[in-house]
Formats: C-alpha cells, structure tokens, sequence
C-alpha cells in the first residue's frame, strides 16, 4: 500500500489519512457497495456495485453481457472508491461545515476470476456479506448461475483510507457566539422485512431477523 | 438529457432506466452525496463529495487548494454518480439477489463559478441542503472565506436515471420452496445532534431537531 498518488492524500488533509491496513479492513467489511470508475475513449465512467473483502483483495460479480464488466475485466486501470458517511459536522459558520467520513480509494486492475470453485465461494463471500448467514439457507446455487457470471478480483495493494472524525473545528473567535454547535451522526439501518406474495406463512428465518 | 451513452442502458436493464427529469430530481434532491470521476493520465480517479442541485445544474464546493478541484475546474469531462441504496432484494437463490437502488449518472465538464454572489448562493443552497434551515442561523459567512472556496457548477443536460423496486424475481420452479423471499429496506437516519464543548447550555435549534 505504497504507491499511493500523492495528490490524493492533499496537504491540508494529511491528518486524514490513514494507512493501516485494520482500518482498510474494516471500512470495507462495513459498507456494502463501492463506486468504480474506468476509462473508455478518454472518458470517465463509474458504476455503483456491491462488492466483498476476502484475504486482500475485494470481489464483485456482474453478468458477462454488461458492458461494464466486459470493459474492466480486460484489466484497465479502476479507481474504486468507498464511503461510509457516519455524521454531518454543524459548525459556527458554513464555511466550517464538514462530514465526519471513512473511506478507501484502491488503484487496480481486474483479474478475472476463471476458477468455478473461486466464483462459487465468491459468491458465497458477498452472499453472507449482503445478507449474513443466508447461503446455507438458499437454493444451492446451480452451475449454468456460475458460467453466466463473471467474478472479478481486485487487489488491495494500492488501497488507502481518509477519514475524518471528531467535533467542529470552528474559527477562534466564533467560539463565544450564541450559536449550536457538533454532530448529527447518521446512521443507515436494516428494517423490518417484507415478505413477497409467494412466501406465505414460511416465517421470517432467523438469520434475517437478527439482520 | 438525449445524449446517454448507450452502453450505460444495457440491454438487460433497459426497463430499469428512466429519462424522466422528476425522476433525476428527486434522486438528487433527497442525495447528500456524489462520486466524481475523472481522468488525469488516461487514469481513473474518483472523489466522493457533497453535492446540491438548484434548477438544472448541480453544484459542489472545495478548497482553491484541492488537487481534485484543481483539475476539474479545468473543464475536463467527468462523470458524476448518485446512489440511493433502498432495500435489499432476498430472493430464493443466491443468484437472484439484488438491490432496490435509485441512480443517477451525469457526464458533464464543470463550469467554475467567477460570480461572488452566485458563489454565495450556491454555499447557501448547500449547507441548507445538508442541514435545512441552517443557513440564516448561522454566523454570517465571510469575503474571505468566499474568495477560499472554488464552486463548480455541472449541467444536467446529460443526466439519466436508473433504478429497480419490488420484489425479487425467482426462478418460477423455486417459488414453491419453502423458502423466504423478500426485500429488507434500507433507511439512513440522522440521530439526535450532539454538541460541542463550547456550545455550553445553548438549545439544539429548532431546525436541528427536525432535522
């Protein structure tokens, strides 16, 4: 996790990042989906995708007729990046106004997963990741499901993290105005579940209630 | 909003895309956060960052300094992505899995704000956006701190939506396993503010407590 450019680790924003790779880990083990950009003619493209850690690199799946997938399996460079967005910062002024965030940014190029017992357990990787505990309970998934699916790998060598936490960080002399200050964390949640018309009095398993 | 590459509405996903500038609105709108991409040496690049959409352009703030914004504000093509994730989809097998979501993708060249009042304006919409009703609470923002702030305006002329809702769609042979099938919906939710240390016995301001 050398190589990062170093314009994406800004000056003013050094004190942001963070290089460790639990910190990678767990931001990418938290956050379901990720955003991939490419280059086609020149031009930027970008996808939002879920996607799952295993060991040190992260694996996504797509359907072999999306364009998508036929363009980055070729293996051009990808910028990945992921964000979770854990509180709005309310300072003094606007100027001053901020996310509290932690996010990772990994340079890399696909590797095309050809292997079917690697696709298989990929699948089974981001299956358990979206919904933990679901794979054992679902219809096995059947070979002709694997052949249509291109699962691809991406390493984790050029990844970073940035984040930023903590209160406001206001202008001195604002400090004593008679005016709120701090953080509304936000939170995403998993509601309640909702069953479809075939489901019938099939209740609830458990590992979706305790999801 | 006629000029979508057509390899962004692949075939297969053709009924989820939805051209309708209501549609692209309201993603938008009820969005806090985009992801832009860019090209600098035929490589990807991405930045997530606040966003905010009045009339048909949408608007982002950063540091004259930023490396990011330095090389946008060029005019170089970018792509900008929005992702409303909202459930979920749990179907019988792994293979059929999916998300409801509500996207959007904009390929646009930013036009840098020069206008001192346009550029306040686009602050006011932004941090109203982020926290409603804030921006006349606030300590009045500063020349300078207008002069600090680069604002990029991108039209939504090439602008498209993209989304899937319901339920899953099972294979018809699985329909009668005794299986639960359903969408868990996905909800981001501001919890309750918490203060700063300077803010001392100040009440959260009404518009915080809706928020």
């Amino acid at each position: 996790m050398s190589s990062i450019p170093e314009h994406l680790v800004p000056s003013r924003l050094a004190k942001r990042a963070d290089f460790d790779r639990k910190t990678i880990y767990s931001i990418l083990d938290e956050a379901l989906f990720c955003t991939i950009s490419y280059v086609t003619d020149g031009k930027p493209f970008s996808i939002p995708t879920a996607f799952v850690r295993y060991e040190d690199k992260i694996y996504i799946h797509g359907s072999v007729g999306s364009h998508f997938i036929r363009e980055i399996e070729k293996g051009i460079p990808v910028c990945i990046s992921i964000s979770l967005m854990d509180a709005l910062v309310v300072a003094r002024s606007a100027f001053h106004h901020s996310i509290n965030y932690r996010s990772v940014v990994i340079f890399a190029n696909a590797e095309k997963i050809d292997n079917p017992e690697l696709k298989k357990n990929a699948f089974e990787w981001l299956t358990n990741k979206i919904v933990p505990g679901s794979w054992t309970y679902l219809r096995p998934i059947k070979e002709n499901e694997i052949s249509k699916t291109t699962a691809l790998a991406f390493s984790l060598d050029e990844a970073s993290a940035k984040l930023r936490t903590g209160m406001p960080i206001d202008d001195e002399e604002d400090l004593d105005l008679p005016i709120w200050s701090g953080i509304i964390p936000l939170q995403v949640t998993r509601q309640a579940p909702v069953a479809d018309s075939h489901s019938g009095s099939i209740p609830v398993p458990g590992h979706l209630r305790k999801a």
